[in-house]
């Protein structure tokens, strides 16, 4: 395996930091490998905020399901899925452009998530840990003003990053299901109840599949910032169809 | 500047390929660096579906956008979002889980578009040239017929893999935006004219701003295909509200 492959192997994610600063030089490292991610029409439908404001990031730490370690990262990123940038650019040259579309917006989250797994992968080679929060696509109206987003504009992704303390650099990265579940040939293959209860043989901690999954289910699916992440979802949908134009 | 990094700003689109076969190892070695990509939750919420059948993929060919290239491609590789193998094991396991939501979609499809990131780094680091096909998203009931999707199986980016010829190892990669249009401090801000104008400065081939706009406004925003990738994902979300749940 080679250096890139082992690289991309041992990543796990990383929620608690040291207290040693990341310089402004690996930062910028971070951010370039990130830009120069593939692009659909090397359009880079994104835009990444770089939180470094203590207050927002304490904020931050709330609204996106309450959880402090966010607000002690030395480094938070927000990538934008961005349809407001180029629609702006396409007025300033005389066109006329349609208002964007849920098409393009799910273009540009897939340009933003891409920048952004480049950027975790850049951090791991410089021996940084991150975390990504998904969470960032919950909370519509907070989000909008905390972070100052126009309309056609949407929080993928956030990440933080930050030198790994000894204990999360020894915790074992979780196992993935076997190949077999995830890839399928040439075709999509609904798996059956056999083969779902399969996927997680040696995989619940010893616990019997019904009461692992039930448990599972109440705290992420079932969970209040799941219910929340859809509401927050179609709020950001609803501006694509309702915002005016300008 | 380190190995990995050296990677990230060096990997371009390719989209045409040598005569030379993709071997199964290499093949496995990028599926298996895919599927240890970061994922919400460890929930791999993503199938990835390997073409290998000279006919589907010359369907996807024309499906998506008109592009032969496809067709000649030794690797095809779907990665859809699959908000559907946890609700069926939600259901195996006893629970009633709700129907899936436009949040759960969202999460899926960037679990699915940073594992393929994963597998575009890896085959970099193999010698092979890559390149995502957003297309995939178009023409809804044409690639659920022809991929078996069931409803909730969004296919959310499409990669095409081989090694490249060496016109393709020759071409320039094209230039990216200067990260400060780019990377925004703490909040978002909305650019100007000037700053908008000043994004292409030096990027345009010589060519005024708004005639290179406008240009590219007809070629991509305002296309066909860039309005079918709208129609098509406003089917697949219409599908989370209407489709019946089992």
């Amino acid at each position: 395996m080679n250096e890139i492959l082992e690289s991309l192997h041992r990543r796990k994610s990383v929620r608690v930091f040291t207290d040693q600063p990341v310089g402004e030089a690996e930062k910028r490292a971070i951010l370039e490998a990130a830009v120069q991610a593939p692009t659909a029409g090397n359009q880079q439908l994104y835009t990444i905020l770089d939180i470094t404001d203590q207050s927002i990031k304490d904020t931050l730490a709330e609204t996106c399901d309450h959880q402090p370690f966010i607000a002690k990262a030395p480094v938070v990123l927000v990538f934008c899925a961005d349809c407001r940038k180029w629609f702006d650019a396409y007025v300033e040259a005389g066109c006329s452009p349609r208002r964007p579309g849920p098409g393009d917006l799910m273009l540009a989250v897939e340009d933003a998530a891409i920048a952004a797994q480049n950027a975790v992968t850049a951090a791991d080679s410089l021996g940084l840990g991150s975390c990504y929060i998904g969470d960032i696509m919950e909370q519509h109206e907070a989000h909008r003003e905390l972070l100052h987003l126009p309309p056609w504009v949407f929080p993928a992704v956030m990440l933080v990053l930050g030198y790994p303390t000894q204990q999360q650099k020894d915790r074992p990265k979780p196992e993935r299901a076997a190949m077999e579940h995830v890839v399928h040939s040439n075709t999509y293959r609904r798996m059956d109840g056999e083969e779902l209860r399969r996927i997680f043989d040696g995989r619940t901690g010893g616990e019997e599949f019904c009461s692992w999954m039930q448990a599972f289910h109440r705290r992420k699916y079932d969970s209040g910032f799941a219910r929340e992440m859809n509401r927050s979802v179609q709020a950001y949908l609803r501006d694509l169809e309702e915002e005016e134009p300008v």
